[in-house]
């Protein structure tokens, strides 16, 4: 499938307006016929600007007919200049496409605390607003990148009886990701014709599951929202929540938002591993979760991954001062990439030939099981590197 | 005042028993008459051996004549051995210094999940029960070290009337130091005669603003362990709770404790800045502590002092994640080693002579007024070093 295949209606680019020095930071996604928008946005008390006036705008149920993002400064912690600056984006958009107020979206990444270049902002829209096309996901998906090494879009396909229907995704992430939304922006679009409670539910059941199950650093931040978007030029029959339709829009965008979660960790500041933590037999899913990002968030836990030392010691440990109220130690297992280290409160010795291949893969999965009742979760991270450190010692967000 | 300085009635000793290669790793104190002791322990679930052994023991309030402290391995997920080896420990003290059970406690520091060399340790009991001294502090200290790079003693002398009274300590950190007690080792000792209660709410109470008040990663441990003996000898009448003598005895005792909790943090894995965060004006002290953790816990704030990166903005946005309910952006300020960087939701731009020495010293001060209330907080923590991920890549604890 076309890595840069945009849904029927949509329109995309990206330019380089110079707030990066060299590369791609202005990016617009543009619909013909306007869209239904829903949004799911981060829960840290400090927002953005451009974050409260999207919410703002997404409140008034308006369609939707572009969204503007910019990378490389996040206008947040900016004072009274930001909201002004957010607006400013926003009218440049309305002038050159000819829309109303309402009817666009914007969003910031990048550096707190500096006030907007809106000058340079405003200058490159033009030409952004000329240069947008059905080709231009890629452009649009780097510009919108800040410390990531690689660009994040995924798209699926799928039919609803003869009509098909295209969903499409482009993400940022890298740093300070954390469950409840923290450092990414992710924008996805459909055609699909869907009715707006399904297309909400729809997205908040797919976030839970991949982005707000991810965590790099346990760090939440202060510009991150998911958009999704449902033009309705695909033709189908309007999917209405609980039917079968519903099913194969919810299967094709969550793995669409699956990929792009697996993206981020896998492109995390520094990261070397991709790693999956499973909590199983929890009493309640509250407590498998729990346990499961207690362990995930650990620095030692991540430092060993990233030294392939089996430290299944520090899981132990990890999973003790989780919080999760009555864990035994001598009642949980824990395997390490499918091999059980950890039963009955000691360390079980594998054969040596199975336990020296433990964290070797670049993906490693721990899973714990709490034998206390049947509930699991699932959370994604990445290992802790000298990179890490490194990349975060100097830049500037 | 000696660094050596035992209160009246102590002996301390160490030796190498062979659980590390040179280093010594086997420590032991000696009280002449007997202690009354009282504890504070790892709130993990996952509890060491010696931990429950040790609880079981002061429960029976005896008299406490004895702790046998080895490193290097910490009898942690040990299964059935574990309680089995621990107690082994104390008999063997028992045999060599004729003493009763319920009189000795033991403590272990050092790898998970590892069966104790319990013969080794047994066959060096005699000796170290032979070198036990009053001048045998220093050699106990230096037994109880894992990745510490340097010992942690502390002595503090008072008067009550013509009584001269001692308080010493001795402590062991380095990794994953956490408020509520984790993965860290203090054993205090006084001549002081003070009535058990007051004993005991003196203990809680620095303990909350000392080791409780410090974390290096955030994780927690399975083995830690704070003790206070009092053995009576210095002949001044029985301290009660609410009295001058019993202020005079929580002075010296903070003293000891806040030394060591920072010598803890400046000992850090791979510290190089020793960081006070302080959170005022919050509603309430839960708040205060709240936020101050966040700031202390975020890894890109870490990150930002290792680089000497005044980056305000990761500050900013770990308050607003920290949880504390009705946070305004708006609202509160943040100081950085004095200078003022953060007002009305927006950065505030210091002369440019002023900005560039933040951060750059050794001790690094962040001050954060929430401007809601009254109440505060003091977190204490060191920044985040590449070393930190080298050490723990490959130390297996």
């Amino acid at each position: 499938m076309s890595k840069n295949m945009l849904p029927k209606g949509f329109l995309a680019g990206g330019v380089h307006c110079g707030i990066k020095r060299f590369k791609k930071d202005l990016a617009l996604i543009y619909s013909r016929t306007g869209c239904k928008a829903v949004g799911v946005f981060t829960k840290n008390r400090v927002k953005a600007a451009p974050l409260t006036v999207s919410k703002d705008i997404l409140k008034k149920a308006a369609p939707i007919r572009a969204v503007v993002v910019n990378s490389g400064n996040a206008n947040c912690c900016t004072g009274w200049y930001g909201v002004r600056d957010a607006k400013r984006m926003i009218n440049a958009v309305c002038r050159n496409l000819k829309l109303k107020f309402n009817s666009v979206l914007v969003s910031s990444t990048g550096i707190i605390g500096k006030r907007l270049p809106i000058g340079m902002l405003e200058e490159a829209i033009p030409e952004l607003a000329e240069k947008i096309s059905q080709k231009g996901l890629v452009a649009a998906a780097s510009a919108i990148l800040t410390t990531d090494k690689k660009m994040k879009i995924s798209v699926e396909k799928f039919e609803i009886g003869t009509k098909q229907v295209i969903v499409s995704g482009f993400a940022k992430g890298a740093g300070m990701i954390h469950p409840n939304m923290a450092t990414m922006l992710c924008f996805l679009m459909t055609d699909a014709r869907i009715d707006k409670g399904a297309l909400k539910s729809a997205l908040k059941k797919t976030c839970d599951e991949s982005f707000n199950a991810i965590t790099i650093d346990g760090d939440m931040s202060t510009n991150d929202m998911v958009l999704l978007m449902a033009g309705g030029l695909a033709g189908n029959k309007t999917i209405k929540k609980g039917t079968k339709e519903y099913r194969a829009f919810l299967k094709a965008l969550e793995k669409v938002t699956s990929k792009l979660a697996r993206d981020i960790i896998s492109d995390g500041e520094g990261a070397t591993k991709f790693v999956t933590v499973c909590v199983e037999g929890a009493r309640t899913s509250g407590d498998a979760e729990k346990a499961a990002r207690a362990v995930a968030n650990s620095c030692l836990v991540k430092t060993s991954i990233h030294g392939e030392n089996p430290n299944w010691g520090r899981i132990a440990s990890a999973v003790g001062a989780s919080g999760v109220k009555d864990v035994k130690q001598n009642r949980f297992e824990i395997y390490l990439d499918g091999i059980l280290v950890f039963k009955k409160g000691k360390f079980i010795t594998p054969a040596k030939a199975k336990f020296s291949k433990i964290y070797k893969r670049k993906n490693v999965e721990i899973i714990i099981n709490l034998n206390m009742g049947k509930k699991e979760a699932v959370i994604r991270t990445c290992d802790l590197s000298k990179r890490y450190v490194e990349i975060n010692s100097h830049y500037m967000t």
